[in-house]
């Protein structure tokens, strides 16, 4: 059974509903705040990667159920946030230069998150180069670049990465994506970081190349948002909780409920895909004001990221490297 | 139960599913093509109407299924055959006075179908009064607009265009709005024709104000396209294809599905709403290359509209006034 | 001699070059601060008029020659005296129905800045209108709509105000437009309001209605900014300036600039006319990054208009109703 | 006295006004169509190289007077000549694996024509890899990519492309970017095709490194589009216009303007800069409607890269691979 998502913390919860027991090779730690959870999965070992199938290493969620419709207080608190939890995984220091690299189709609105950060952030590098410097007070060598989808451009995004990597040699790269989710609920207001970038094949298009450290030979810090859920993964879903809603309430007809459940276990997701892919194979589900949600939160991630990387660089200053 | 669709043949649909039997007070008719269907409903009585939760009058449909990976050329020909079917139903000729409303948001990429339209459409009001004429022999009178919507000029969409109706006094108008449909596969595939208008609270918004006779004093055209599915209907209607084939899959246990889908025929669409609401009151389900789709939809659109109104304008001429 | 300026003070400036003399009928008032000037022109009767060619009424200009290139907090000033300028005109009040009107054309990057500001301003009309109230303690009556040029629309843009004025009965109308400078340095550092409204023939294209008082029954304010110079205009002054220059350090051919000077003021301009009209009827000269200024200065007016119609709206504030 | 231009057939224009005679090491060849001119300039060796201030190559330049207000056949027409063009050069053949590149800053109007043809050529270098072919009987191995500007990435074009060409190994490199002229009317009714590729420094920004065969180890083809004019070079041509038509008039005061053009020449250029460059730096002089004319010109170019480059691609097919 195909369920589709990019988090890693409903690879976990898939995990537990099935087994019933937290996943063997993962260390969780939670933090709740007045507005946030942030749920830091750490996958400790191969065992505990192949039950998440996920590469082992760190993911941090910040969830904020009140995100979408959010004043600037609570965005610029996220910000912030963002800022801390990326500094807080250690890989970025004055002198690292950073490559932030925004992946995704800017043609294609829930996939536009990458391109609308990257149109954002405070981009550095040449000012270091003019002025022939390694370090500087307030400012980190930041370069940032959006390499489109291989429908766009014919080239493997990570052979384009690979190719600047070796010319511009960052030691730090950080790569902003849009996600799938299996929960509406989650899309838009999650964000998740990890530190084991982006793995081959685990995106919608046919790019076999991972942009991870093996391949690019620095860190990938990735930095992701859920934008869609997968219609298929969505139907699903909403079947099972209405099924056991109805079994709740069904005082006596419960056991044809049980029936059904535990037979639609098997088949249900086969049938569901049967019926729609004929006419769907590439259907999302996503807020109507779509367009709003991606430029609200391609500010509130670029902002995190100027904090983050910028020394100098606090919450009454990122406004003005905004566009 | 709540089916959401703005179009006619999916009114005739639900009740014939129902019913068992044509939709009284209403009269259909079909024409095949290679590459499409037209279909003409026409609500003849109060019956029909209130039958169909329509208001009386003819709506045409073209059923396009290969349309959204169309070629140039059957692109072109169902810009044609919209414009044979605007013209068949009679309110324009050489000396009428258009004006062309393109209704929806633009900035939320499945409502910008009708100012996308208005961007393509040749407009050439301000000639016929430069130069004081009445009629020509290769244009008609045509002015277009794209009013917005109250949630971004705080004005109803129809008191904008009455307003701009009583100062311009044209004799016909043409809405160009997105529509929902009840199923995946006539998303922009789909267009309707109509000579009732838009009735009042059938778009999305919050808007009271009908565009229609009645109200503007003058006939009004509305063509539409479904660009999305409600999410709630997409998850039922797939809900009953799914129990339906695990009825028909199952020799022993059909009894069971039966009752299922007697039950669920009650609570069903209910229940679906009470686990979908908290979190998604405005989710919709679309294509993810929505954006392409709309552009390409666009132009087939203002295409048919150039034929159809400008009688001195040919297929060879329609890309010149496009943008 | 045909200079073209949409700006009071540069009519100003060309009467007192020619005359050396402050324009009888006009009343000038200054006010320096740090980074700007005010400058409050107020033609007083007829003659005032006729020698300014422009209409009655007050003409307040704020430079701010450093904007293009400023800070956060200076354009949070500049948004803060804008606001304070339009409220010490006296037209708003708590009770005041405002309708804010975008005009320009939203294809043409210099052009577009009214249905920028458009975009960015807070409208709360639909909820005077949902919750039936005349008043509300923190919030103004604000509608707002870009309706296009004739050029797009076929419709002469003060008929489309006309007719949203007559069905939404608003106490004032605020426009905001795109202006001509003759001086590249006042291009977009240059903010002029005037209770005047917008008069026939002063804009670029050919619409012949006003959007003043005595054709919408309302007082207009205009709001603008230059952001284009003609190019003829800026050539004839540049020649004005470095044939001066010349004059000054030519010690002994001083005698001949002096006759060029003169004879060149008859026909100069003619000339420059000439030359360049066969190949360049709409060509201006603007910064090259004008889609950037376009969208900062857009920034600026709506966040000053969201100050001085909303009471209880305030810089910390304002940034919520931005896009 | 520094005129600046990217046109070949300027630099030869200027050396003939102030030599009068063809310029030395240089073969020119003029092509005479119903609506086009066609020059071939080709510089032959290295003192033709230092008189025409632009490396040793093939320069061909099309102008098209009338394109700016053309018809669809006029373009279609110009499509094709830039096509044959192209092929001529014979750099391409069946097998040729070609980059395309968009140059230029796509946040500015004026310097957005790259990245729009980027966005409008069928790419198909991923079907190659997909299925393994090496040649096919219709298209050829097509990339592309729009880097970006170093102020948006931090990174020089240059390095960008370098890091693309050794992962992806093309043969043939197409460079598309806007250029500036010195005249108004070439602006936008004129493409020029270079065998040299891009110069370090030719452009308007800080990039050091040039684009062609030495740094990047295979053929460069630039292919450009003036979109502006600088304006001190206007100023200055239009001056010369003035005076000479002031002299040609001036019966009797005939020697003062002889007198006049001649000192001007050797102070005149350094007098507009003087005049100018306070509040210039950036100043340009363009279209109003350049915003459109950048849509129409991406249109036609890359119609003509496609049929250039794909040999099963005709003009009938071309605008079903445009967006």
């Amino acid at each position: 059974m195909e369920i589709r998502t990019d988090l890693a913390i409903e690879n976990r919860e898939l995990y537990k509903e099935k087994r019933k027991e937290e996943v063997p090779g993962v260390k969780v730690e939670l933090e709740e705040g007045d507005d946030y959870t942030v749920t830091r999965v750490n996958i400790l070992d191969p065992m505990g990667a192949n039950n998440m199938g996920k590469p082992m290493g760190l993911y941090i969620t910040i969830e904020v159920p009140k995100l979408k419709n959010s004043d600037q207080e609570l965005r610029d608190n996220i910000s912030k946030l963002l800022a801390k939890e990326i500094k807080g995984m250690g890989y970025n220091h004055k002198q690292t230069k950073t490559l932030i690299v925004g992946l995704g189709n800017w043609n294609v609105t829930p996939d536009a998150l990458g391109p609308k950060v990257v149109d954002r952030v405070m981009v550095t590098r040449q000012f270091f180069i003019a002025y022939n410097k390694d370090e500087d007070e307030t400012v980190a060598n930041v370069s940032a670049l959006s390499p489109g989808v291989m429908g766009l451009t014919g080239i493997e995004t990570g052979e384009i990465i690979k190719g600047i990597v070796e010319k511009t040699k960052p030691d730090l790269i950080i790569a902003i994506d849009a996600l799938a989710s299996r929960k509406m609920e989650r899309v838009s207001t999650t964000i998740q970081i990890t530190d084991t970038g982006i793995s081959p094949g685990s995106g919608v298009g046919n790019e076999r190349i991972g942009l991870n450290k093996d391949y690019l030979g620095v860190p990938v810090l990735a930095i992701g948002v859920p934008t869609v859920v997968d219609a298929a993964t969505m139907i699903n879903d909403t079947m099972e909780m209405i099924i056991s809603s109805m079994k709740d309430k069904a005082a006596v007809g419960g056991e044809f409920y049980s029936l059904l459940e535990d037979i639609s276990k098997e088949e249900k997701y086969q049938l569901i895909k049967e019926v729609l892919e004929p006419y769907m194979p590439n259907v999302v589900v996503t807020p109507k004001e779509i367009d709003l949600i991606i430029d609200d939160l391609s500010i509130i991630i670029a902002n995190g990221l100027n904090m983050a990387l910028h020394h100098g660089i606090h919450l009454e200053d990122v406004n003005r490297y905004l566009r």
